[in-house]
């Protein structure tokens, strides 16, 4: 597998010098939120994502879109804590100019999502730059967190939802293909069934195949996925034509589900929603996963690792990943 | 004075359709930080700040000062409401090729600012963009915070510090004036000893006289500045080199003190600390001070929208803060 993950080489540098506060009870990776105790009693969980990559490479050109999604993807770290929501802050750096029916689209979509989530904008700041840039703080509270740490080879790996979406909706915008519906949503209702049941959990922010690479890195095992994937229509649709439906869980484009480990005979005890198998927990530390009717150990490091090494172009990145989809189906059996 | 105020215009605009969270204590504009009510008892201070214009506008070229001042500029809105701060979130946008030795001097900056204020950076998120980018999200505890709102006409207006550091820094740079050194401090000791005495509290993040514009129209009141104004030695210097010592309070730069009302005979109750005095709480709604050596009525809301009327140009913007300051001693007696 392959070693060092680019963005994971980063956090450790940026944060060489820091001291963790005596407060905090995660650590570093461990997570998708940071766990502070709290003096009254309690935890509190908070974490921040800035919007700016996909904005930047025309992805959400609608202003709705970015502002739906910055309040999502902050709220889906959350939920992959078992936490619930106190509030929003956002801050957003407006281009110059901004027309005003962009702001109230913009403003709309940040509305619907917090409506959607039943969660509210606290605060924010506002700011003047060269291009649109969102970023959104969220804060809950939480008694008992769930983390990424602590799954078992023997248990079984489920999901909130069906997988792809982000990646299909990325791809199809990409090649021009007609449009695809992306509007996730953070499973904070799911999240909460699962503290004190699921032994890890992980949103699947930058897509399934990175979420399980994290995984594998964090508790030295592996998965291994069933067949057929468990993908969305739209995703299984643009994966079979694009001929390579695995690829829509390995690009970073996530869809926001949940990814979480159980013992066996647990996923009967979730409270009123039923979770979809998606595979196993194995002793190796590979991401296995039927491609071209046979089953491989894909490089998921590689595939985490190729938009960075793509330096910022998305047509070397999309490239990137059919050439190792080609590669993949050319092993010898 | 101006009725309309750009900034206040558009945050309406930007909240309009929102509503407001039940579990939020303060109304809008009215605090420095958002107070929230904790479900085990006491309240949690959040606070979001980008730091975007001023490294676009080359001012913190640095990136040790641009990592010292998304923090400082965040736990700033912790001081000024009296909390005490549980820690950071820091989002960067770095710019594609960012050199190691930058990042090197930001993350110093970042981790110098935490350990002068006993903070800690819990977490983070990092993207590639444009240009530099930073958004710190602070987070503190506050039992009973301090306000923007409560100061009346006779009382007392005090600093925590000498004044006009801030927009010295940013007119030498301007002008090419020899350098001012500039790293603020947020008042996070002062702030805690203020609650439950000051009747109104606001960071200068903005310079001077915006904030006292601001409580002035949230509190129905004026201020009337004592003579000499107190500005720190080398906003004295510069002020005296330019002609205009008060435009050092009238620009947009702030230098992070603490501005705040105490009833007469209450600064002698402030634990460990004199307060400096600044002047006095007016019934009219006007911020007197003396330029040109008679005591004037400064439109304070003409001078907090010039930036945005100067359209981004930042030597626009200086003419225009000279220009008004003629036009002050042009005014017949």
């Amino acid at each position: 597998m392959t070693n060092a993950i680019v963005e994971n080489n980063l956090l450790r540098t940026l944060t060489r010098r820091f001291d963790r506060s005596p407060l905090q009870l995660n650590r570093q990776l461990e997570a998708d939120a940071e766990i502070i105790r709290l003096p009254n009693g309690g935890n509190l969980a908070v974490t921040i994502d800035t919007v700016a990559e996909e904005i930047a490479a025309g992805l959400y050109d609608d202003p709705y879109l970015a502002g739906w999604m910055v309040v999502t993807a902050s709220l889906s770290d959350l939920a992959a804590v078992g936490a619930l929501p106190l509030g929003l802050l956002i801050s957003e750096v407006l281009p110059e100019g901004f027309p005003p029916a962009s702001i109230d689209r913009l403003q709309a979509g940040i509305d619907d999502a917090c409506r959607h989530h039943r969660s509210h904008v606290l605060g924010g700041d506002t700011n003047t730059g060269g291009e649109l840039l969102l970023t959104g703080c969220a804060i809950g509270t939480v008694e008992h967190p769930l983390s990424r740490m602590g799954c078992l080879p023997g248990e079984h790996l489920y999901t909130t939802g069906p997988l792809g979406r982000g990646n299909a909706f990325a791809l199809a915008r990409h090649l021009g293909w007609s449009g695809i519906f992306y509007r996730p949503t953070a499973r904070l209702r799911e999240g909460r069934t699962l503290v004190g049941k699921a032994t890890a959990c992980m949103d699947t922010s930058d897509g399934v195949l990175a979420t399980l690479d994290q995984l594998m890195r964090l508790n030295g095992c592996g998965f291994e996925l069933d067949e057929p994937l468990f993908l969305d229509d739209a995703a299984r649709a643009v994966g079979e034509r694009a001929g390579a439906p695995w690829l829509l869980l390995a690009g970073e484009h996530g869809e926001f589900e949940l990814l979480f480990t159980l013992p066996a005979g647990r996923e009967r005890e979730l409270d009123g929603w039923a979770p979809v198998h998606l595979g196993r927990v194995i002793a190796e530390q590979e991401i296995r996963l039927v491609v071209g009717g046979r089953l491989v150990a894909v490089d998921t490091g590689r595939t985490r690792n190729m938009r960075s090494e793509a330096g910022g172009g998305l047509r070397e990145y999309v490239r990137a990943l059919f050439h190792y989809d080609e590669e993949l189906r050319r092993v010898p059996i």
